[in-house]
């Protein structure tokens, strides 16, 4: 699978569209980038479910109540296609934001509105039973398969401001808060880029900025301060908006504010050693020269501890603390869990984990018709050896406590379904097959017979091959469709599991576990010019890489409106720029 | 002139576009509409201006600081060409607003950023030196020649907060305020539409109410509470927003929430005996009657006296007061002086008028070099009776004590500018000249000699004809663009005056009077239709005037930016409707 052609991976790139995005057929062949777009279903094939919910063949339709709609909630309602459910969504926004044009909005280079499309549009169109309440959901039970909300309007005075709702499978896709480390200030003094108020607060400080330099009773010296805009965190999110205000300044700003258009500073602070460390070392560096060439500033190593309403404190890697006066400051560093998810682990006993887990199936543990998605929640994948004397014992067909290689076939395949980190591992080891490993491993090259010991020891590093998958939308959308494509099977996998073996029990698990396909990703880093790093290793950079963004993300849009706005919008960037209106 | 014919009216109807609109050629001939798009130049032809401020020859450029960026302020800017002044604009608005689609916004039908032009863009475009400070006016201090400024941003600690600028010419254009006739309640629970941040936030209410109506715990009876939207007042801004909202429902929402778009209700309560009322009687039926079909209720003759948090209590005729419920309201009722306007006239011994009062030069009363326009000023027009001895005496010309009718030919036409009530006296009584009048009342037909009380007596009823402008765009607009020819042609008038007669002194006032020419308004009332009255008491009612609604306001626009995009809304609401995501 990994060795498959580029033109193949390019292609699968660009799966999961909208049904009618195979009419937009933009191909952008260039120094590194080809786009093809092409209708693609929602993958299934190496994907499964468990037995976590029962039907119980009830006529009576199965509640499903789906909190959150983000990409992981959109996902799961856009791919739901069985009609034996009753929806109901409950989300403090009543729209689907398209969070990778968040930092475009920032700036005015695309517009809110053109981002968003309200969820009943989309549940309208899939002609579902699909019921949305605009509020928070504030507390879980799942003993009595409950849960508790309230709305998020705070000044309308007529009637209740509390709901509770009742579920038979419960779809947590609530998403994540933006970190602070706990760092004194964050809170009170720092912008955060999570959702499209963010956003458009960040727009607004950055032109309240220029006129507050501009007034004349500002010196020449808090200018300076004023125009100085920091950027904690260089990952993605932070280095696109230090890319976006670069080219809102030089290409806009500093035809209107030419008085103090020398004044402006962007300082990019990372704790690490580089920006970009998820990307490739060559995309890392493309972006650090590029940035200092553009006169943005970034600081690496350096460890963000207190924000003031006017400075900045950091401490270097030599414990040596330093501060810098700012106008305006992003903060982007990650996220953390939102405190009702903090809540609920509480009450399932994972208050000692960082973040709510679930199984393979995306179950959460422990409870029954839980679901948890998306960045609210993460994957922990099943150790091979918790099992290995199960498993040792399910391949010893013969019960003669020792494995012949042969008879091992039956069930190599569920092994490497069920224990994804055997395949990284044998990769690891270039190794081609698992047989192979228990081979290096007997010591002996010439025998076919292994016993549990030789086995154990053959197993024994895969799992520290186990990843955490990253917190971004291709996860939670994949993870949505993957749930949607269980929900729409539960039936028929019930009658004719697909899943992997049992290795504890007996019979097959009823559908596949989750299995996250890595499609790539994009840093724009401004001036018309993006990285792209994709799978196998392939990094493409430049303008040809722009266009390649920009045809992804058009086709990714979650609607033919969102889609014509977006263009629109950066066709009147392109001729008018962008605008400066304070509003 | 008021005999010119139609397609001369309609002409005159679009003067004062942008320099591009020329290419704009939008012809649309309908039942009622016809309109002919052609750049047309500022009104010059009767326009003048009196001698405020005395250029005195100085090589050093005189300072002229213009409050507020509204339409007064911004038409004195694009129409400014004299390089001899140094500009210096001070609002607490970096951009200028295109007031006439606010409505369209309330509901999404037209986007915030689309009627908007940041002021350092139009004044970019000009050449000139125009600095702009995004501050707002507290204090004027004409003694000092001075006005005193605050910067709008509470949260940005860098800098000092206020400063002061001397000016040479001062320029007053910061609007007014929503009036609330002091009835309480109103300033806490409704919600006005003066500015952006009003409309944005009108938006967010009606979707607020929906989601509210649309949850669990809400019942059928609070329902109907949430969901009735009262509108107080039935002027043109009311009217619209009913429209508009009557519209979005319809068209958008009773889709989206079918549950609940049942239980909508929208009320206009006005005071008068009729909506619309400053509109042709026939307009006024038509809306009231396609109201009523739409189910939009409209209660006449009651009065608001009280606003609480969950109902609107209303005063009828009879003196019966009544409570309803509500969920939202908007209260345009129209406008009232700005706190900064009161206090500034307090100090120029106007405290005891409601609105500012200038000259028919616009000049402020008392002060100099100081004027003001649009919504924060009237024009005190000056009465015939007050100067009737002086009038008679220099039309006297050889101090008989009685005036020759030939001999007054010399003072008629001066006389009939300085006091343009003449005009509309000899029009109310259907005479076509002011000898006439005299003639009729000297009682003797064939006498062509009349005394000073015969004079008086002729002219005493003239002043009953003074009418104040009204609070409009279009008033204030072509105020500006008076004002900036003015100063723009400020020495040349020095040298060769070119105003009437001065009647109490020597010579002649520098300028012409300022003299309003209505080029007609408009009223859409939804699904499509539009009523215009335009001078000449001519009324166009229907689709096709709403075609000529569009064209108007495009041209209209302050860019091609503005206009490209309103244009484009309007598209996308035609195909994809209005959005209803709550941001």
């Amino acid at each position: 699978m990994w060795g498959a052609s580029f033109y193949e991976r390019a292609s699968r790139l660009f799966q999961q569209y909208p049904s009618l995005s195979k009419l937009l057929v933009v191909a952008t062949v260039s120094g590194g980038g080809l786009a093809a777009f092409h209708e693609g279903r929602p993958f299934q094939s190496r994907t499964a479910y468990a037995d976590a919910a029962q039907p119980e063949g009830e006529s009576k339709k199965k509640k499903v109540v789906v909190l959150g709609t983000g990409w992981a909630g959109v996902s799961f309602l856009k791919n739901l296609k069985s009609s034996s459910y009753d929806v109901e969504v409950v989300s403090p926004h009543n729209y689907f934001l398209f969070t990778p044009l968040l930092p475009s909005i920032t700036c005015g280079t695309v517009e809110a509105r053109s981002i968003v499309e309200p969820i009943r549009c989309i549940t309208k169109k899939k002609g579902l039973d699909v019921q949305f309440r605009e509020a928070a959901c504030y507390k879980i039970d799942p003993q009595n398969k409950k849960v508790y909300c309230r709305t998020t309007q705070d000044n309308n005075p007529c009637g209740k401001n509390e709901f509770s709702v009742d579920y038979d499978y419960l779809i947590i896709a609530m998403g994540a808060k933006a970190n602070t480390f706990n760092t004194p200030g964050v809170e009170q003094h720092a912008h955060f880029l999570k959702g499209v108020e963010d956003a458009l607060k960040i727009r607004q400080s950055v032109i309240n900025c220029f006129e507050r330099a501009n007034l004349p009773c500002t010196s020449q010296e808090e200018r300076k301060k004023i125009l100085h805009f920091v950027v904690v965190g260089g990952g993605p999110a932070g280095v696109e908006f230090a890319a976006e205000l670069h080219d809102f300044v030089v290409e806009d700003l500093a035809k209107l504010y030419p008085a103090v258009k020398d004044d402006v500073s962007i300082t990019i602070i990372e704790a690490g050693d580089h920006i970009l460390n998820m990307f490739d070392s060559r995309i890392t560096k493309f972006a650090e020269e590029k940035f200092t060439r553009d006169g943005i500033e970034v600081k690496t190593g350096s460890q963000v501890v207190k924000v003031t309403d006017k400075e900045i404190s950091t401490k270097e890697r030599t414990g040596h603390v330093s501060s810098m006066p700012y106008g305006m400051c992003l903060w982007a560093t990650g996220i953390g869990a939102r405190p009702e998810i903090i809540e609920f682990m509480k009450q399932i006993g994972q208050g000692n984990r960082r973040v709510l887990a679930t199984d393979e199936w995306l179950r959460v543990e422990g409870c029954n018709g839980v679901f948890a998605l998306g960045d609210c929640a993460t994957i922990n994948q099943r150790r091979v050896m918790e099992d290995i004397s199960h498993i040792f014992s399910k391949a010893d067909t013969d019960k003669s406590g020792t494995l012949s290689l042969e008879g091992f076939h039956e069930v190599i395949d569920d092994l490497m379904e069920r224990y994804p980190q055997l395949e990284l591992h044998l990769k690891s080891k270039q190794m081609s097959s698992i047989h192979e490993l228990l081979k290096n491993s007997s010591g002996k090259y010439s025998s076919t017979e292994v016993d549990i010991e030789t086995f154990k020891s053959a197993l024994s590093q895969a799992d520290t091959q186990m990843k955490n998958l990253p917190a971004t939308a291709q996860v939670a959308a994949q993870q949505g469709a993957y749930l949607a494509n269980c929900f729409n099977r539960m039936e028929e996998c019930e009658k004719y599991p697909e899943g992997p073996l049992r290795f504890r029990g007996e019979g097959r698990h009823r559908f596949h576990p989750f299995r996250y396909k890595h499609f790539g990703m994009f840093a724009p880093l401004g001036g018309e010019q993006t990285a792209a790093h994709l799978p196998g290793d392939w990094v493409s950079i430049g303008y040809s890489t722009q266009w390649l963004w920009y045809s992804v993300y058009v086709s990714k849009l979650v609607s033919w409106r969102t889609r014509v706005l977006v263009v629109s919008d950066w066709g009147r960037r392109f001729i008018f720029g962008r605008d400066s209106s304070r509003i």
